[in-house]
């Protein structure tokens, strides 16, 4: 009846590309590691945009645009950052294609349209944005900056997945200039709390807000806020990250203001994403093996209506019930479709729509109407109830804001069954293979120990918890004292 | 006291950058031919784009988004079209960086990280967009389908000018499939009347609706249609364009489809577009020497208040009343701005918002306030009055319409004035070069005599107006019959 999805026990990552791609998300394309973003992924996407920006702009910043390309030398500026991203970088080396003579209709490059200079197609922004900001900031009056910029970016992963890697990906990236160092930790800090926010109360995903070790700092940063979320499969998932780069910018770009007692400082800097890849993070989070549960908040549509009937005159008197009841739920802000096309039958829609993750679906038959009911299921748990159609709109609108809480309830219950405290390296092994989750653990502190640990067990520390408790104990490899425990986890 | 504008008289070209650049719509920036959209500007952008974006979803259209790169052997699959955009492409040919070890801490291509096939930057998406289709489409059933794409596109121009033609440019493509060549040609003629309503109803610009002789159409179309607007100077600027694509592409693609009689037929297709470019035809045609002037219904910020007055007693009174004011004028949907920082004067604020086009400037002194009146001030004519405090955000209300209506009339009564007929060559030279604007002659129809007087007058056939009134005469060139006047102009 419905398109087959493997199951999560069966093989979880081909229940993830099962999901994205017969769920109608995304689709492969001709270019390597480059996804085509179809219709209703997009629509998703435009949803969670939307309320990132009203988020951005409430806290007082502006979008703007930056170029694509990142000439060579600007790249270089900041070494830290351009050594981090070197090897992923796509490089524009000619502008001009000429017909190839030798091949009549096929065109190559042309070698007289060399570029004086290699143009990187943007992995981040930081060095062409700080380039620019040298040129806005003169004095104390011309800061804060506050500008986050809508964008694709480039990083030529050599292994890629929908949505969670891809060559090409879609992002936001802000990037402040300040006049103190406190001023842009507060700002780090203050953005965080913004995409932690957003994760818990709009994607139904609850986060755990942290700080990176060194070893999985953003390269040129001074520290990485992030926020990490647990898939269904007991990996971690990093689902954005807030840096405070220091003045790392401000002196690879030479960019000083005259503060208030007119002496020249280096500037402040923060840059703070998210990307599309949240969107794999929500399917994975909340999906099962019937097809994508999406929380209402996001959800491109939040309810749809199937009407069952046989002939003109059954469904002209389900026409005349329910065309009222799409108005007075589109008037409360409802997403709403009534999907009366005659070429499936119910039993395909009901899957399709299952597929597709809509919160709600009403069925309304000739039956159901002399009774003056609809059957309404919920996505997330399945259930389904009869429901007078007296006041069904505000029962719809109360049952979607359960739908939102439930899906969120159950991924946090979940997450916090999957944080493990284990104070030996055999349990620590054991958690990983037998149980997974996020192992909270002792660790030494160095690079080096971290190190040793990913490559034994694949295992990174994923934060160091905000707010973490203070407590002696003794590193789990090195046997070395420890103040705190951290958070490892195999990750996505 | 404000920064300077050149005039238009002085210097047209230097009078509009300085707007863009004064008026913070935009920057150069460190890569050949690419600009930065400030913030100003892309709020403009971001205002157009939101209306635009409804008007394609009213109409059917959802969006998605492809990827940057096109394979070359995708590229040259429409020979027309990859030959008409070869000679503009950047041209990917690494995916990674590495260290110089001839020059410590700088980066080179490294030359073992060549792509077996080089990438194109997209400067339009119909190849990556048709080759995604094929997969997509198999029946009549899949059709049409309506998509649209916000993107990035990249054309190696070797003149750049900031927002009227740089290398890299924001804009929208749509691009339908459908199953007959009625249902594309309708599709192609309902988005170029969207455009016209857009740019008229929301930019106040009057354009003329028509179709390019076949020397200017898009590369691989059968017809491209047009919008074409008159700057201030007597240069037409095209404004949109939208094109049927007959079944080029699916043939270039092997796009089929299986029709009601089971048989199978290639796909028809529409693709259509604008860019920022938009934001300079903005600034051209309505703007004046004391800087930008924008409508009121896409303006950033519609209504600025400033108050004037010596000592906090004389600020706080003034607070009081316009406090309420500000809550009145939002809650009408009119977005507003309070500039009561003390780090500047009432003038140079007068002349930054002057600068910036905002369309009404209310300012409010201790007197004012005991006469229970405010200066209401309007961009456009620059006229200032007294209006009562009592239903004042009622006046903004009416007056921002006028505004609105007002630009547009201007706008229309001078293009209207500047489309000039002639019936020799000598009166179309004098016209061209002492009057310009649109210029209505007649034309033998062929491509040869289009050139001809392109090479001699720099003029372009900008369109055949849609409704084009069918007439005998002659060519102004060749003397040869002709049966309608078509457009000329010099163009941006």
């Amino acid at each position: 009846m419905s398109k087959e999805i493997t199951s999560r026990e069966q093989d979880y990552s081909q229940w993830y590309n099962d999901l994205v791609l017969k769920g109608g998300l995304a689709d492969y394309s001709a270019v390597r590691g480059c996804m085509v973003i179809k219709p209703y992924g997009f629509a998703l996407w435009e949803n969670m945009r939307d309320v990132l920006d009203k988020m951005f702009k409430d806290t007082g910043h502006q979008n703007a645009y930056f170029p694509l390309f990142i000439p060579k030398s600007l790249f270089e500026a900041e070494e830290k950052n351009a050594e981090g991203f070197a090897k992923e970088c796509a490089v524009v080396t000619h502008y001009r294609l000429k017909n190839d003579t030798a091949n009549p209709g096929k065109l190559m490059v042309d070698p007289e349209a060399k570029l004086e200079e290699e143009l990187v197609v943007r992995p981040t922004s930081e060095a062409i944005i700080w380039n620019t900001y040298k040129g806005w900031i003169q004095s104390y009056r011309d800061l804060p900056i506050l500008v986050n910029q809508w964008a694709n970016v480039v990083r030529w992963e050599m292994r890629t997945r929908l949505f969670l890697r891809t060559a090409e990906f879609l992002w936001q990236e802000g990037h402040t200039a300040h006049a103190t160092r406190e001023e842009a930790i507060a700002e780090t800090q203050k953005m965080l709390e913004v995409y932690a926010d957003f994760a818990e109360n709009w994607m139904a995903l609850p986060v755990i807000r942290g700080v990176k070790s060194a070893n999985e700092r953003f390269a040129g940063a001074e520290d990485t806020y992030c926020i990490e979320a647990l898939m269904q499969d007991g990996k971690a998932l990093q689902a954005g990250t807030s840096h405070f780069l220091g003045q790392n910018f401000a002196k690879a770009f030479d960019v000083k203001f005259s503060d208030r007692e007119n002496k020249l400082e280096y500037v402040w800097a923060t840059s703070w994403g998210v990307s599309t890849r949240l969107i794999g993070a929500l399917v994975m989070a909340h999906s099962d093996d019937s097809g994508l549960v999406l929380p209402p908040r996001i959800a491109p549509l939040q309810v749809v209506i199937v009407p069952i009937y046989k002939g003109d005159e059954q469904k002209a008197k389900i026409d005349e019930r329910v065309l009222p009841l799409i108005q007075e739920l589109k008037a409360a802000g409802i997403s709403v479709k009534y999907d009366d096309s005659d070429n499936t039958r119910p039993g395909w829609k009901f899957a399709e729509y299952e597929m597709k993750g809509v919160p709600v679906r009403i069925a309304i038959g000739a039956r159901d109407l002399e009774n003056n009911v609809a059957e309404v299921a919920r996505r997330d748990t399945k259930e389904k109830a009869s429901v007078s159609l007296d006041g069904i709109a505000s029962h719809i609108k109360t049952l979607l804001n359960d739908i939102q809480e439930q899906i969120y309830n159950k991924a946090k219950a979940f997450r916090d069954a999957n944080i493990t405290p284990v104070n030996t390296w055999d349990e620590f092994v054991s958690v990983l293979d037998n149980k997974s989750g996020f192992v909270s653990a002792h660790w030494d502190g160095t690079g080096e120990t971290e190190e040793k640990i990913k490559e034994l067990t694949k295992a990174t520390i994923r934060c160091i918890p905000l707010d973490n408790p203070q407590e002696a104990g003794t590193c789990i490899l090195s046997g070395k004292p420890s103040t705190q425990r951290v958070l490892f986890a195999r990750a996505y």
